[in-house]
């Protein structure tokens, strides 16, 4: 019987942004660079042992930038690369799709 | 300092997108309707028994619906609701990613 496989590439890309907090991650990440106490604070549920985990993870996978300002004392930002920016259209949709499917949380 | 706390429907969103395998069943389902068996069979690393408990909980969360025939042999197939197929711009969109940023794998 003929097998419908998926696309290793498609299966991939479902594999990053399935990963825990990784998606929350970056959507936060879209309104702009931030410092690591930001995208902490903005994360209530998340600890910075497992974000530290993560923004590495995305770096590597060329996600996320981690960029050093000499100042003093120095200001370190993440921001999302262009592989990463290209993500926004995503999360337009799950957006859309939770506002008209999901019921309102109190 | 203000909070630019995450949209809880949008954060549920990701909750059962994220879960391990839903989002590869839920794409499989968008070429029509299916038996346990080709699902099973176009995911060949997951078992049947993790199946199965997707295909109830994406049940439970009206994303799919299971449609019993009362033929003989019985046949029951799997099939996404509306809410269900209201996801498929979010596989176009991670598609269109993939296949622009990430590598082609042998």
């Amino acid at each position: 019987m003929e097998r419908n496989l998926l696309c290793p590439r498609f299966e991939k890309a479902v594999e990053i942004l399935s990963k825990r907090w990784t998606s929350l991650i970056v959507f936060q990440l879209l309104s702009g660079p931030q410092r690591f106490i930001n995208i902490d604070q903005a994360l209530p549920n998340l600890s910075g042992k497992v974000l530290s985990e993560r923004l590495k993870e995305l770096e590597h996978e060329g996600i996320v930038k981690r960029v050093v300002f000499p100042e003093s004392p120095v200001r370190i930002e993440y921001s999302l690369t262009d592989k990463g920016q290209a993500l926004a259209p995503i999360f337009g949709e799950i957006t859309k799709w939770s506002q008209e499917w999901l019921p309102v949380q109190e």
